[in-house]
């Protein structure tokens, strides 16, 4: 299981040689890839060893496999479920801190870049989340998850895909946190979403810098706070 | 093989235990962890799920298995090697630019994090890194190596662990480049190393966010240019 260049199991060497015929054939996500038994005889290396490479590339997320229809590539294009290891860290208060620490860092300048390079139909769809935040801020739902599809989408309209693989990853580490916000906070956390969806909307990128500056400012100072009291 | 909390492979259960029993027992990274035979007591599973699930722990580097020394936990805690699948995307050119792009975004206000937070040890460990990029560049040797250690040593010195494991992801990605300065431009290279580790043992935030902008759009309008000329 050794991991350097020199060194690889015979299952690497396959996964890596799966990975350059998936590329030359050119397959897109969803796209079901040949049978066991085909891709043994592809790439000349015994069945059990396709078997481990395919496990190796499902464990990266490049391909997915569902019983009984097949190995497919993977939506999550290599992508890895947990990419910097949060799910080991044991200071979850610290590393909640940790993050929201970095979301000012990063998520501000990516909103700018946002309004900057959105397209209509990227833009309608951050409308639809949005809509869907605020109909469940207003039934006192979590709103965890569609908060983290409304910063996936504001990273997605900056067409930088370093940017859209990252913000999920830091965004959905502190959504545990969005259930929990007091009734008086309600109209701020509803004021600040649609602040930067209006500013992504009318291209104006000095705007969404800002309120997305606000927007997080906003949350970690209240984490702060609550925190303190505990 | 699937991943969601309800359909979880008896391996990845097992492996779930084995991260509870890690922390429980407060292993810290380079510690060797039970047998297998002892693990499967401990746990209550077969050895076969046993060495499943240390398969599964090693493939996202939360253990190393070293031949016939045992199992140990793993220096890198759980940080993929590839977290964002980049090996797996094909117009390297485009991602060279997204990285570029995502680089200035993160890494100037790091840097000013880093003057801010820095102690002393770890900027005595900056400048061994800058003296050693230095006597590279004079050299005319490859340097990207030395390149990646003097980024991440900048992102420890914030203190911030997600930072820390963001930016060797993300400045790695680009280290390929490093290698080909072209003579004219050594003196800006090493000026702008040297102006931002400075501006670091000086504790001067601004300057250091302002040195790290610099230094990274540099390389970036160089690196478009030469593309424009290829």
């Amino acid at each position: 299981m050794k991991k350097n260049a020199e060194n690889k199991t015979l299952a690497d060497q396959a996964a890596d040689q799966m990975i350059r015929y998936i590329q030359e054939q050119g397959y897109v996500p969803g796209d079901r890839l040949p049978t066991e038994a085909d891709l043994s005889k592809l790439l000349g290396v015994g069945r059990n060893t396709v078997r481990e490479a395919v496990r190796v590339l499902a464990s990266r997320n490049i391909v997915s496999v569902r019983q009984g229809s097949g190995t497919f590539l993977s939506e999550k294009q290599g992508l890895a479920d947990d990419p910097f290891g949060f799910s080991f860290v044991e200071d979850r208060e610290r590393l909640t801190r940790e993050l929201m620490q970095t979301r000012v860092i990063v998520e501000p300048p990516i909103a700018a870049l946002a309004a900057q390079n959105a397209e209509p139909e990227e833009i309608r769809r951050l409308e639809e989340i949005l809509l869907e935040i605020e109909a469940l801020i207003e039934a006192r739902e979590d709103y965890s998850d569609k908060d983290t599809q409304f910063h996936a989408q504001i990273a997605s309209c900056t067409h930088n895909s370093v940017v859209s693989r990252l913000v999920p990853v830091i965004s959905s580490g502190v959504a545990v946190f969005a259930q929990e916000v007091p009734s008086e906070e309600y109209k701020q956390t509803l004021r600040s979403h649609r602040a930067i969806y209006n500013a992504i909307r009318g291209r104006k990128a000095v705007e969404a810098q800002q309120a997305m500056y606000l927007h997080l400012l906003f949350n970690e100072s209240r984490y702060l706070e609550e925190m303190g009291d505990a």
